[in-house]
């Protein structure tokens, strides 16, 4: 993927526009929908058109473990699997061995642990990561690393952020291979259509809490020739606050570090409405996150007048669409009140019909938080989008 | 709904139209997908247009007790509730009250239940169900019956037919008293789109399994006036072929009893895709069923090569579409191997992907016999069905 920065805004917010591999392009900032296991959960490829999704975040652990990448190898990589046009980015898989496998176990070498699916024993290593991301035929893909929880002992983070710019350097080496390997099976192939683009390789930046642990991430990583980078270590536990401070710090030092601003940043598993434009504030370029469909399985909807449970009384003979400054799918063919009876009739169609409008809804939102750059009105639209959104936090508790 | 015949073939086999208030029309023989609680399980308004559906069946239980008719009143009645513009077909009630209620109690007013939700106390009749359903508005209404189970002795399939054709009755009664009421509110309307026409009334024919009772059945309603016929107490335990006979010696009766064939004739609940064959063979022209939905929730695809469960191993690496002969959304879009993984990887999208194909599936068939009678070789085509159909199966049991 190629990435330039269109506009820059008084602050650290600013316009990027992404152009695939497939001649798909899009602005940033952009939040990419969570496609775990191959697919957004309860959404079809009509659905994610619909929703004006333009790239997903797909998971290498979970793909790795079912369906195999035998048989993504051979349906011609996560896209064809798919039937997926748009954009891929896969994470390496480091977060999920050591948040769902078992008896997972960190050494120089990489990771070993147990399938959380039947018990098998695996190894995560930087090379077969990206081998395996490769194999995935990803647009966009990233370097194994450690991630540490909140709080953290600065020696451990110190030690976490060695070990993961070690990993990174592999990575690099991985990636370097891999692409000449590709190139070259390119070369000797008579399909025109098979012009080999190489994945963009995301660096992750560690380095806990201590601000000169993540000013030195930055500036080692840059080092290395990265031209990607991801924030990792960060919405593990700690207070928001903080949270916001480590991605500006990170942004700013990015920004005096880096010969060009035109590479991507990418804030990982961050994606509730006002925390995206917060991440925005702080420089950030993508998000993903499972909250809108997740959320969406609880019977809650994103609106632009707040978080709704559908289960909410007032819905039941309310006849008016879920948001009526939607125009997705779900909001142009049914009523809230269809919603609601859905809700507590435990019917299935209901998790796509909310998951689709959620998705939709933060889609909506970064063309919101895009035009609000462009405009040169990010505060002001932001502030405007809080007092919306809070109005109708607090009408909804009146009605639960 | 108005019905005509279009074409009879040799045997009870027949062609016939519906054309419904909304201006929806569709030939018979069809297949009607359920939406038990006002959705077909998994599916959206739009996979019911791309499976082609042209009318559904609903659960006038179901929809009583939630969201309840004070709600589909507000809402302008069922179609617009679901915001569907084909046809709907409501049953009575009884069948549900029988099988789902607890302490179903049938009396000569009707029956008293205490619903399976939340155990309060209800009672249908014959006069309410009718108003029931002028409320949810459907297009075809059927009659509070006492259905029977299999064995069942001949006083009491006696008993239930009296019972049956005395609320028949009154059901008559109720369904003329509402459409005066309605025709007179229609006539004090000013609106120009609210010209009123009449649901079609079904009356449910019983007795059980004796030839007697169910010739005296359709003797009795037919002198009652009725002009469709909804053939109950079948598919309740009895051997296929004793279904088949009663179903063929309904239809010959309805033949010879009445003055023309322009009335539709529905089995209830069927919808196997050879049993399909086997009831437009006896003279049917609509069914309901379940099963292409529920067999999708347990992963099982109806396809012109039999059924598939898509666990299956050897689909694991198949990237050809679930069925070659269809067209529907979900063999247009996604692989067997896809379909593989979203069952293996418990991925929710793989309900609506089934359930479509299934129902798209029977539709299709359904095409595929108005054809064959149309072309004057139902006999052929049935054979011809079968045999393909049969083959797969056994390859299926090979491969599994």
């Amino acid at each position: 993927m190629k990435f330039e920065v269109l506009q820059n805004s008084p602050g650290l917010a600013r316009i990027g526009r992404v152009t695939l591999a497939s001649g798909v392009s899009f602005n940033t900032p952009m939040f990419m929908p969570v496609a775990t296991q191959a697919s957004v959960k309860a959404l079809g490829l009509d659905d994610l058109d619909d929703a004006k999704a333009s790239m997903l975040l797909a998971n290498t652990y979970h793909l790795y473990l079912r369906p195999g990448l035998e048989t993504i190898r051979a349906a011609g990589g996560l896209h064809s699997f798919m039937n997926w046009k748009g954009g891929i980015l896969t994470d390496s898989g480091g977060f999920q061995v050591m948040s769902l496998s078992h008896l997972a176990k960190v050494e120089e070498g990489g990771v070993t642990f147990r399938s959380h699916i039947d018990g098998s024993a695996h190894k995560f290593t930087p090379e077969n990561v990206i081998e395996a991301q490769m194999i995935l035929g990803s647009d966009a893909i990233t370097c194994l690393d450690v991630c540490t929880a909140y709080p953290v002992a600065r020696d451990q983070a110190r030690e976490a952020l060695e070990l993961t710019l070690r990993w990174a350097s592999r990575s690099v080496g991985s990636w370097k291979l891999e692409v000449g390997r590709a190139s070259e099976q390119n070369l000797h192939s008579l399909l025109p259509t098979s012009s080999f683009q190489p994945p963009t390789l995301f660096g992750i930046l560690q380095g806990g809490f201590e601000e000169d642990l993540r000013r030195e991430a930055v500036e080692r990583m840059a080092e290395m020739g990265f031209e990607a980078f991801a924030y990792g270590g960060l919405s593990v536990g700690e207070p928001k606050e903080l949270t916001w401070e480590m991605t500006s710090l990170i942004s700013s030092t990015l920004n005096f570090q880096l010969p060009t601003p035109n590479f991507p940043r990418y804030l990982m598993g961050v994606g509730d409405p006002l925390d995206f434009w917060e991440a925005v504030r702080c420089g950030v370029d993508l998000m993903d996150c499972v909250l809108p469909t997740r959320n969406a399985r609880n019977g809650q909807a994103l609106t632009s007048q707040g978080k709704f449970y559908v289960k909410n009384n007032a819905f039941r003979r309310d006849f008016s669409p879920l948001d009526p400054d939607c125009t997705c799918m779900t909001c142009r063919n049914y009523t809230r009140a269809y919603l609601a009876h859905l809700y507590h009739a435990e019917e299935l169609l209901l998790y796509r019909l909310l998951s689709l409008h959620n998705i939709a809804f933060m889609i909506r939102l970064a063309g919101r938080i895009q035009e609000a750059i462009r405009e040169d009105r990010f505060e002001t639209a932001y502030r405007e989008f809080k007092e919306q959104y809070a109005l109708k936090e607090e009408h909804k508790s009146a009605t639960v």
